[in-house]
């Protein structure tokens, strides 16, 4: 399209989609005409490198023929069914799910996302231990619906408060602005514990029904968990009787080396909050992985949730081959070799080019690069919730990666590189060299 | 399959589906295999007239060939897009739906469903007026994500309480079980209309955001509002800057015998919520429609609430490909005719011959039937949240009703007949034949 003449899709657009967390009058989106693999383009034909995996969720890469054809196949036999019935697809892909999953959790509530899921989990808390609090960590995201948007330990959540009573939120470990003023991983690891445990026996063990955390934080910074930390938490539960809730919405499903992002601590939550990457939300899927003792609860008294795509054949027949292409492709192995041999490696050298990063940090497929103006103070590039000028050097970095072709995650002050799973080699190192070359951006705020 | 062989589909969801909304135990939820139109069957191949639109969503029949046409044509192509993003499916069915909604309703906020739909149009009556409360109706569902169950009227909340703070529940107008001691709809409409503006001045009306409704309210009883009561809502609401929300997640898309039920009495709120029949849950999708005073507050401010499959091409363009079918097919009229050709008049019928019935109202493809064990008390057939025993009326019908070929909704003492809009006469005159038939069985509780 040249200028001044947009497409049909791009004037509907602007005329009549209201977008998502956004101002809505001088929107200008990209419209996406079609994808493969690591690579989505727009209507004018230009390429982008795919280093957001969308929202963190196309982990088997764009339109992936194997989750294509069964999504068609599905089609063409039985796209919906009430949640009430059974369904081949559904029930296979919990059997798949439950045989993945850690320890005991061997049945699976389905929802349509994310927000569904740590809404669910939350009610089943609750109700499994009688008990009305919740412990959410600042630095989360949990979802945009009323209980999600509560837990959510960042600025989105305030323009929806009040948000459900009883919810409390706890620092978790992040070593580069430590809550705790820890100076190594071990350090924040234990701090963050006796924290999260003062905080517990603050609010009174026996009010609190769960602690809900993400396994690795995502959208607010990919932040790894210091080994020992999770199993902290998990003992933490153990003794006042808490339930543990792992939000693995975007760290599952490989993102993280692993099935579940858990297995790399080895802990077994007692629920595990899912979406995204289990079908690469080709079809709107995610669920709650839910463990003997919970499912034990609800054997004789009756669930009080439920929502009518509960178990979608469609989403459901896109987890079956998603996983079966995870499988045949070695995929989690692939994501874990992605962090050790390219992302890793690639991430560290460039830090030591480019004087705005700050820290790089992550694992497998799932990375963040923290920009700063000043090492020292560690004063992020643009302050958080910036909008405006003072948002400006962010928006500079994300323009010239797009220039250059390549479209990460961003978030704050941070370039989360987080590409499909299915990434090879030479895309990755490609796109690596694109940030490489746009970060030179960033650089120029540095001392300023 | 024969008694003590079951199906592995059938085995894999007794072990590792969690259904909403039951106790897991005991469940043992039919297989189904494939549905045409509207017929589903089951893995022995046993055939069902499907009375319910599974959950009254599949408007357009199972599996209409257009849209599964359309989604498997969008699959090649293009199945996720971030929501950041523009994609033509996503442009044109917003474009479509602002076609058709009432008024100035012409931008849409894209979900996975209706939970979805009503948690942000919540969020945005309260930042768009700046105001904390909420009023909405007993005897209404609005989903069960923690802000949507708790304007939910009826039992399924409960549990999930304490609920979002500012919530208050009025009556509707339901002239069979009046609340008003009203003995015609005129005077039901207007004592409802009374006690809604006693209570929104009882609240103060510069704290309420907004009265959220059902315009017909769909599992509590297809209630249809006396003529004279939306507009007298709206009037109320303009009188005091407070924001219509109409939740017509089941009531739209031809179920009334309009494109969306306010049509029916002319009135225009400030935010529709849909879902459901949009593309008859082909793939999962929800939405709200946003006026223009609504949409003005968010051209500048950022709407602080999103989702990861916000405008989904897959499930936006099965919505493309029904409202094309709808107006092909000439649906929307279609769905009136079955009401008043052949639903409508046969139900009355039935009500005649049937001491069980206490009442038969709805219109278009939306019905109830409202059973009772006399006719002069209005004692209901089982009572509200009845289990073990005091169900076993209603659960002895709807086994009767299976047993026959037919599958019903059903919610207390109710037995909504809501079939596709696609149904023929000839499919709906064998469904109340059969339902006639099982209607027997209810007959016997009568005078016990």
């Amino acid at each position: 399209m040249t200028d001044g003449e947009r497409s049909p899709a791009h004037r509907d657009d602007r005329a009549h989609v209201f977008h998502s967390w956004s101002a809505q009058r001088h929107l200008d989106p990209m419209v996406v005409t079609g994808a493969e693999g690591s690579w989505f383009w727009d209507e004018d034909g230009t390429r982008y490198l795919d280093f957001s995996s969308q929202m963190v969720n196309v982990n088997l890469g764009h339109q992936h023929p194997k989750v294509v054809e069964a999504i068609k196949a599905q089609a063409d036999v039985l796209c919906m069914v009430a949640p009430g019935h059974a369904n081949a697809a559904r029930s296979e892909l919990a059997r798949l799910l439950a045989e993945r999953a850690p320890g005991d959790l061997d049945r699976v509530l389905f929802t349509n996302g994310g927000a569904e899921a740590t809404e669910n989990a939350t009610r089943m808390a609750r109700l499994h231990t009688g008990r009305q609090k919740v412990l959410a960590a600042y630095r989360s995201y949990h979802g945009a619906t009323a209980g999600s948007i509560t837990l959510t330990g960042e600025r989105r959540r305030w323009p929806s408060e009040p948000g459900i009573p009883g919810v409390v939120h706890f620092w978790g470990p992040y070593l580069y602005r430590s809550s705790f003023h820890a100076t190594t991983e071990e350090e924040e690891g234990e701090r963050a514990l006796a924290h999260l445990r003062a905080t517990v026996e603050a609010e009174g063990p026996e009010a609190v029904a769960a602690i809900v955390l993400e396994t690795v934080v995502g959208t607010n910074g990919v932040l790894v968990p210091p080994d020992g930390y999770l199993a902290g938490v998990r003992a933490l539960c153990d003794e006042h009787g808490i339930l543990m809730v792992c939000d693995e919405v975007m760290a599952g499903f490989g993102r993280c080396g692993e099935w579940f992002a858990v297995d790399r601590w080895d802990v077994v939550p007692d629920l595990i909050c899912f979406a995204k990457g289990v079908n690469s939300g080709y079809v709107p899927l995610g669920g709650v992985l839910i463990g003997d003792a919970v499912a034990a609860t609800f054997a004789d008294r009756a669930y009080p949730g439920g929502l009518t795509y509960s178990g979608h054949p469609l989403a459901c027949a896109a987890g079956v081959a998603s996983i079966q292409v995870f499988e045949e492709e070695g995929l989690i192995d692939a994501a874990r070799r992605l962090g050790t041999d390219v992302l890793g490696p690639g991430l560290a050298e460039m830090a030591d080019r480019h004087p705005a990063v700050g820290e790089v940090r992550g694992l497998a497929a799932f990375w963040a690069v923290e920009l700063v103006r000043d090492r020292a103070t560690r004063e992020p590039l643009v302050p958080d919730g910036a909008t405006g000028a003072a948002a400006a050097p962010m928006q500079e970095l994300v323009a010239a990666c797009r220039e250059r072709g390549l479209v990460p995650f961003v978030a704050g002050n941070r370039i989360h590189v987080v590409p499909p799973l299915t990434t090879t080699r030479e895309d990755a190192e490609e796109g690596l060299a694109r940030l490489d070359d746009a970060l030179a951006v960033a650089d120029r705020h540095v001392g300023t």
